[in-house]
C-alpha cells in the first residue's frame, strides 16, 4: 500500500465529462489499495476569466483581492470531485488551502509555500477517505487567501507530496510525458521515460511549459519522484528523478524554445561599479525578470549591455530603463521583441566537450544569426530572430540524435 | 459619524457595470463620515448554475462539498468590489465567513449563525477601510464552509449589524421598499414607511420575497433597524422596526400571496392520541417544512386531516404519507398542487375585530371557495384555488383601502 499524489491540470478537469473521468482514475487508484491525495487545478479558462474581471474591475487589481477572487476556480473543481466521488460511493472530502493550511509568504500573485499541515489530511486519509486538495492556493500568516502564480498547483502537489513523504507524485496532463522537444515542431519527437530533476529544470525555465520550475526544484530538494502522465491515456510518462549512476547519459536530453522573450540592449555605457546594480535594481523592485544578461568586452571605459525580459514586460522595462539610461550617462536603448530563445538540455552535456560548438555550427550552417548566448552546467541557450524557432529546433533536434528511430 | 452594514442582492450585483454603482453608493455613504461594512450576495444565477453543476455531478450531492462549491459565488461577488473600491481609492478588504469567523452549526445548506466575530472587522474598520463581507456563508466548529440557505445574505447582514452593534442594516434590493402587495396583480399597490418586525415576518412567511424570514426574526431579537432600499434609485425605502405606540396602526397592512403550495389531505384517520404525531414526525424528519394544518371535528371517531407542503417536496411527502395511511389506518390520501396561499397582514387586526369575516365575505362575494384556513394573532391565511390567486389579492386590496389614494 503507498500514498499517492495525483494532480490534474486543468485541461484534464475542463468539464463534468472529464472531471467524471478523473473520478475514475482515482477511485482504480483507490481500489488498488493506496491512499491518495487529489490536487486540481481550475477548468480550463476558468482562471482567465476570473483574470479578466479583476482587470475590468480596476487598472491594477488589489493583490489580495485578486487572489481571493482568482483562487475561487479550484474551489469549484475540487468540490464538484468531491461531490461526483461520494455520489460513486468513493468517500472523498475536498480541502481548501486555508483548510489544510498551505502556509506561504505574504507575495500574492506568486506566493512561495512555507510549510503544510498534514495533521488533518492524515486524519482523513486513516479513515480511507479520499482527499481532494485545491491546488494553487495558500493562506498566509494573516489567514489571507495567496496564490502561487501560474501553474502553481504542480507546486502544491509536489508541496503536498514531500509533507506527507508520499511515495509517488503523478502530475496529469494533456500530454504524456516529457518530450525530446515539442512535437508540434518535431513530429518524431521521442518521450523521454526518465529525465533528471536539473534537465527538467532546465527545460521547464527553458520554455518548456510540463512543469511548474519550482515544482520541479521543490520535488529536487525533497527527492520527490514526479511522473509526469496523460490523463487520457494510460500509457507511457515520463518519470522525473535524481540522476542515478545506471541512468544512460545522453549527451543531450531535449531542445526547447521560448518565444515570450524580449532583448533590451544599454548602448555605450559607462563601464565602472555599480552601473549594472542600477540598471537591474529597479527591476527587480517591480518583479520584472531578467533572465539572459550579456556584458560586451569594455572599449575604452564603455560597453554594451543586452539583457531580455518576458515580452508582457516589455512595456515598463523600457520605461524604467530609459530613465536609468539617462542617470547613468549611456548613450540610447534598443528594444527588440522579435526573437526567440533556443535551448539545449541535458546532463550529459558535463563529461562531453564540444556540444556548445556543434550547437553553435548547426545554427550557423542554416544561416541562423545567434543574438545572445548563454550557458550553464547543462544547458545551452541561444537568442535568435523570431523567425527561425521552429527551423533552430528541428535541426538541433536532429543534430543532436534526439528523434525516434524512423 | 455611524456605523452602517448595507446588503446587496444578486440583481444589484449582476455584472460588473452594477457592481460598480454599488462601489459608488458605498463611497458616498464612507464620504457622508459613516463606517461602512457590505454584505453582498453572488451575481444573479450565479448560485443558480453552480447548483445545476451540483446536480450533474451527483444524484444526491455530498451536502459538505454543496457548500463550498455554492459559496464561491459571493467569493467573486466580494473581491471584485473590493478591487472596484480600492481602484477608485476607497481602500477595502473582502472577507470570506471564515475570515470573518462567522460561526455556524454544522447543518449544511441550511446553517444557523451561532456568533459573529467582530474584532477582526473592527481593526480593519478603524483603519479607515470599506469592509466586504461574503454574504450566505460561515464555518463550522471543524471548519468546513457552510451555507445558510436561500436568502441566507439577508441574516449575514443582520447578523453582521447586530454583532457589530450597527446604527443601521441597508437591505438594498430590486424594489425600493415593502408594498402592500404584489405590484404585478396591483397596479395601485402602496411602499410602506414602515413595518413591524412582526408584520415583516409574517408576509416574509406567507410568500413576500423581500426579506428572508430568519434576518427578521434576528433583527427583531437584536432590534436592529432594517431599512429595504433599491440599489438603483435613491427615492424611498421601507423601514422595519419594532413597534412604536405613535405608530399608525392601519388594521392591515399587506396582502400577501404563495403559489408554491400543495395540499395533503388524509380522509378517515382513526382519531386517537399519536396519530398526529406519526403522520407528521417522518416529515419533518426528513425536513420537509408543514405550513397549514387543518383537522375537522371527529366523527365516530374518525377525522379528516389536511396540511400544506412547499410544492417540491409533494412528491417526498406523498410517498412517506402513503406509508403512514396504512399504519395507521386511514382510508386515503388526496392531493391538491392546484392552490395557493392568500394572506392579510397586520398588526392592528390585534384591536380590531370582524378583519377575518371581512376577508372570507369579501372572497365568498367573488365566488372565490376557501380551501383552508388559519390565522395568527396578525395575519389570516386562506388557501384557495390557484387560478384565483390575482383575483383574491386584488379584491383583499381593495377591500382593506391599501391601494394608493387614485
Amino acid at each position: 500500500m503507498a500514498l499517492v499524489v495525483q494532480k490534474y491540470g486543468g485541461t484534464s478537469v475542463g468539464n463534468l465529462d472529464k472531471i467524471a473521468n478523473v473520478a475514475k482514475k482515482v477511485i482504480r487508484t483507490k481500489e488498488e489499495g493506496n491512499d491518495v491525495v487529489v490536487v486540481l487545478s481550475a477548468m480550463s479558462g476558468e482562471t482567465d476569466r476570473l483574470i479578466q474581471l479583476a482587470q475590468k474591475a480596476a487598472d491594477e487589481p488589489d493583490p489580495r483581492e485578486y487572489d481571493a477572487l482568482i483562487s475561487t476556480g479550484e474551489q469549484v473543481t475540487v468540490t464538484l470531485l468531491a461531490i461526483m466521488l461520494n455520489g460513486m460511493g468513493c468517500p472523498a472530502k475536498s480541502f481548501l488551502g486555508f483548510q489544510v493550511r498551505v502556509h506561504t509568504d505574504q507575495a500574492f500573485k506568486k506566493a512561495r509555500i512555507l510549510d503544510v499541515d498534514t495533521e488533518a489530511i492524515r486524519a482523513e486519509l486513516k479513515k480511507g477517505i479520499v482527499v481532494v486538495v485545491a491546488g494553487f492556493q495558500g493562506i498566509d500568516p494573516e489567514n489571507n487567501i495567496t496564490t502561487l502564480g501560474r501553474g502553481g498547483s504542480d507546486t502544491s502537489a509536489v508541496a503536498l507530496a514531500a509533507a506527507l513523504k508520499a511515495d509517488v507524485c503523478d502530475i496529469y496532463t494533456d500530454v504524456d510525458g516529457v518530450y525530446t522537444t515539442d512535437p508540434n515542431i518535431c513530429s518524431n519527437a521521442r518521450r523521454l521515460d526518465r529525465i533528471t530533476y536539473d534537465e527538467m529544470l532546465e527545460m521547464a525555465r527553458a520554455g518548456a511549459k510540463v512543469l511548474q520550475p519550482r515544482s520541479v526544484e521543490l520535488a529536487k530538494k525533497f527527492n520527490v519522484p514526479v511522473y509526469v502522465k496523460s490523463s487520457f491515456t494510460d500509457e507511457g510518462g515520463t518519470l522525473v528523478t535524481r540522476e542515478e549512476k545506471e541512468m544512460e547519459k545522453e549527451v543531450v536530453s531535449g531542445v526547447t524554445y521560448d518565444r515570450d522573450q524580449a532583448k533590451i540592449t544599454v548602448i555605450h555605457v559607462p563601464d565602472r561599479p555599480g552601473v549594472a546594480a542600477r540598471l537591474f535594481m529597479p527591476l527587480s523592485e517591480k518583479n520584472i525578470l531578467v533572465d539572459m544578461i550579456i556584458q560586451n568586452a569594455s572599449i575604452q571605459g564603455h560597453t554594451d549591455l543586452t539583457f531580455t525580459v518576458s515580452r508582457k514586460d516589455i512595456r515598463e522595462a523600457t520605461r524604467i530603463i530609459s530613465e536609468v539610461v539617462r542617470d547613468v550617462g549611456a548613450e540610447k536603448l534598443e528594444v527588440d521583441d522579435n526573437v526567440a530563445k533556443v535551448s539545449i538540455i541535458g546532463v550529459g552535456m558535463i563529461s562531453h566537450s564540444g556540444v556548445a560548438a556543434r550547437m553553435f555550427d548547426t545554427l550557423a550552417r542554416e544561416g541562423i544569426n545567434i543574438m545572445m548566448i548563454s550557458t550553464s552546467e547543462i544547458k545551452v541557450s541561444c537568442v535568435v530572430e523570431a523567425k527561425y524557432t521552429e527551423l533552430a529546433v528541428t535541426v538541433l533536434h536532429d543534430a543532436f540524435g534526439l528523434g525516434k528511430e524512423p
